[in-house]
């Protein structure tokens, strides 16, 4: 018989917040729909708690937890990837009867195709697909899924700069105020623009759900417009058109997608919460920008209603 | 005159809950006594929050906030790493007149001189400093300083596992039972070993301090053993034979971090909050374990009592 | 009609070495046999150089180039992962006339099954496979394909001088030499042991081809044994005694992988070039050890019949 | 006595190309001049070959040979960076007497103080510092110091194609053709634009040294402005201004950086290798793209001079 010391009393009785494995990589398949499952390589963080009675979790069951949910994909694929985590949470806790609170955070890269803007060029985008899943023993759940979306966006401020410089030199070459007007509402006046990336982040509840491509078109919105990993010159032109006809600053990003988002899950109740950030890679500063914000719908709701 | 775009009103009045820059480096000087002056890389995040009715904040104001800070220091070096975030909370609150809440979060390397255990080489150490800062207009305040600390863990239950093969192929092998418990106490039986990485963070007030050396020697309490860039051959034994003497699980390493916490933050007060977590980098898995204590020092002490 | 700066004469007529995008990410699929193809989220590096008579590549038909490889891959995927490489090399010369060299560099996490020694437990492990290819329009073509595997290691000095203590000791306690060797050839004798990932990569000609298998078992051949996302408590005693029995350095990995493929690779050609890295993240230091050999099979097959 | 295991023969003769350590950090100092020392943190990777007949190198002699050199800068620090690998590399082969050649890489931020171009408000930048040096017992040494520089680079291609199509408009809005050329050189026009980064990397020799703030300098050369931590509206506008008078592709970069590092170094051998790279993390793409030279000025000088 070989000894079992996970299950000893500890010599310190203290109680643990989370214990848990990292990093767990493994292969997923999600199938919504008549298409071809997304297969996701998708990485897992889970946990549980543990009282101050017992020495240590047996983390082979947490495996075992990941591994009875994943196989029993092979059978028959989830529709929505939020299902999975709950469905390792809750076998987490049928695994580990001593604890209370079972938890696993995913993330998983998903590569969609889309088309580029004029020349209907077929290329690929990587986007990140990010879900955590909460279960207390009494029944409680708290579901999140979100999206990570890269994008471009251009500053506002050093945009008007240009154009306030610009008007000053067209006068001084002779354009008549009206002429100024005209021309810098025609010419795509420059300013910096970088890599931006957008997270969104919503609660699901048994009878709320939004799909992953749903969130992408909310981080999307946030954004001067998408990125490509393919652009003929017709496209590159008409995507530095667009992104200069809609330059954001960070804040403005993030109030976008929160105004999308009021508008497009017009089925969501108010007591749900949502998440929003978007983090810029200035390409003047060796810093990132950031902007967050974190609120119910329900907030989000009467502040957009004012 | 320069237009100023920040200051208007946005088309869409919903509140952010932060706004800021990530990944700003900084050299800064920390000095305490009569020692030369501790020289860190430090980098900073630092946010505000934004009401419905401004646009954007003015980013160029938190980084004069830094570096106003960190200018002063050349003057006069701060004693705790902690003031410099404090400081940096003040002035962001002072320059962003709008703003209601500011934060600042810091991580910086620090390089600590220390001796190998047997032979007494002097080698270096590299170890994380953390701080968190953040400050409403209303004057409350919560400051944390936290270490980030390398060492090694041996496994309990593998040695164990290993022990009792052993003890019954020493039977076999015709050794009495006192025998084998003399040979099982002498000879240090193998076990999966690690690097390991221990987080210590707890709260800051007005009347209570931690120095970063003390939480430095809590996170050491909970591992195996303290790592070295060099080790004769003579240190090298003595950490082994160290290591396996005081095999833990990351549980384990929690609690003993949680105790010696207890143990010498004899003045901390009782709503003081703590942090602790324990990450090892499994040898025989390509994932990491993981435990994690939140608490207050009132709660840890309860607990203990017990 | 759109202009075409790229085509230009450059105001500095210097010779570019390499021109092109780093980080594609596409999914790719393998197939070889009658299995499920193997799906990769693969991430490429693909160059061209450019003479000093025109301003710069254009990019697009880089991603042309791979976009239309990946894209014949859904009718009939490739069956060596290399085959990839050399036809999108091929492609970017034919897409790139100006240019007389390109290459194309992969890396994909392979996801593969395997059992626990003990237990047969099914788990999933994941494996970096490396591919580079280069072409010159003269027909000179360099391919390379690689493998990058994680596995544990155990210290043999330290676990001699454990040994050599231990023996000092048992001695003291009245053992004999005889009972002395027989209790250390019983006992697994503690040593540091910690994650390597041993690196193999070899050169890839029309007639001579190794599948990523192959280099796999080459690689594992190097360290002390391999590691499991999942072990019972059999698997896991069975995996710590093996290591110890099997203790080595980084130098004696990079040797026993140089043996394992001059023994299994009978069919390589002399002139074939051959890798090996062996990097240890030591479990008693902060820092890592390395050992590499590059060589062709036919020194090492002089070295090794010597 | 403790068993040398390191001495012993190894079971399989294969040499070894390298053996040794990566990551060590350690605190320096580098001081030129009167002003104060600069203190880096250097991670520095450090190897020997291995002939067939030794079993393992004696580490712990590799990170004494690291040590003894630091230590000895407290006493007076080196003027020259590249010093500092040269004295590590030399000690190195002292200390492994059975190796025939010794191997250092180093990298470290520096940070340098620099004004913004309008305001001249003072700030802070953050530069990679790196130094390459190896030597044969034989005397043979190659010793190579390099820099990576931030920046920012605008796309010309994508600046052309905007005006194109912002000249056919104005035509269309009834300018003239003189009126459009005078209004399209006035007005800053879009385009996309990043962060890029340069590499330089320099052969120093006995009799031919670079200080690392001219490398600096010729990779700024080659992008379109520097960036900065902090800038006011008046910098953001000149800044912005100034990018997109001098938009360049990574090819053009490159060019630049060769055109200015023959003009500048102009007391450097003609068989000194130099080696430019500008990588530019492209704000309409999720890829980054690449351009890169490796030649003796000897070369780069036949070249220009054409």
């Amino acid at each position: 018989m070989l000894p079992d010391v996970q299950t000893r009393e500890p010599d310190i009785p203290v109680t643990l917040s989370r214990v848990g494995a990292k990093g767990i990589k493994k292969l997923v398949m999600v199938k919504r729909g008549r298409g071809r499952p997304a297969i996701l390589i998708s990485t897992f963080d889970v946990f549980v708690n543990l009282n101050p009675t017992r020495k240590g979790i047996n983390l082979s069951r947490s495996f075992e937890a990941i591994d009875e949910v994943i196989e029993s994909l092979t059978a028959k694929p989830v529709k929505w990837v939020e299902d999975l985590n709950v469905m390792i949470v809750e076998t987490l806790l049928e695994r580990h009867d001593y604890a209370t609170k079972a938890e696993a955070y995913m993330v998983a890269e998903l590569i969609l195709r889309k088309k580029t803007p004029v020349s209907g060029y077929q290329t690929q985008e990587v986007v990140n697909v990010l879900c955590e899943a909460s279960k207390e023993r009494n029944g409680d759940k708290k579901v999140f899924i979100g999206v990570e979306v890269p994008g471009i966006t251009a500053c506002p401020c050093a945009q008007e700069l240009v154009k306030a410089k610009a008007a000053e030199r067209l006068r001084a070459e002779g354009f008549t105020g009206e002429e100024v007007s005209k021309i810098l509402s025609t010419v795509p006046v420059a300013t910096h623009n970088q890599r931006g990336r957008a997270v969104v982040k919503i609660q699901i509840t048994d009878g709320f759900k939004v799909p992953a491509e749903q969130l992408i078109d909310i981080a999307k919105a946030g954004m001067s417009y998408e990125i490509y990993e393919i652009l003929k010159r017709e496209d590159e032109l008409a995507v530095v058109e667009e992104v200069h006809k809609n330059p954001m600053f960070v804040e403005d990003s993030v109030r976008l997608m929160a105004k999308t988002a009021v508008e497009t899950l017009k089925h969501a109740p108010d007591n749900i919460t949502i998440f929003f950030r978007q983090e810029n890679e200035e390409s003047i500063h060796q810093h990132n920008v950031m902007a967050e914000r974190v609120a119910t719908i329900g907030e989000l709701r009467a502040e957009l209603s004012d």
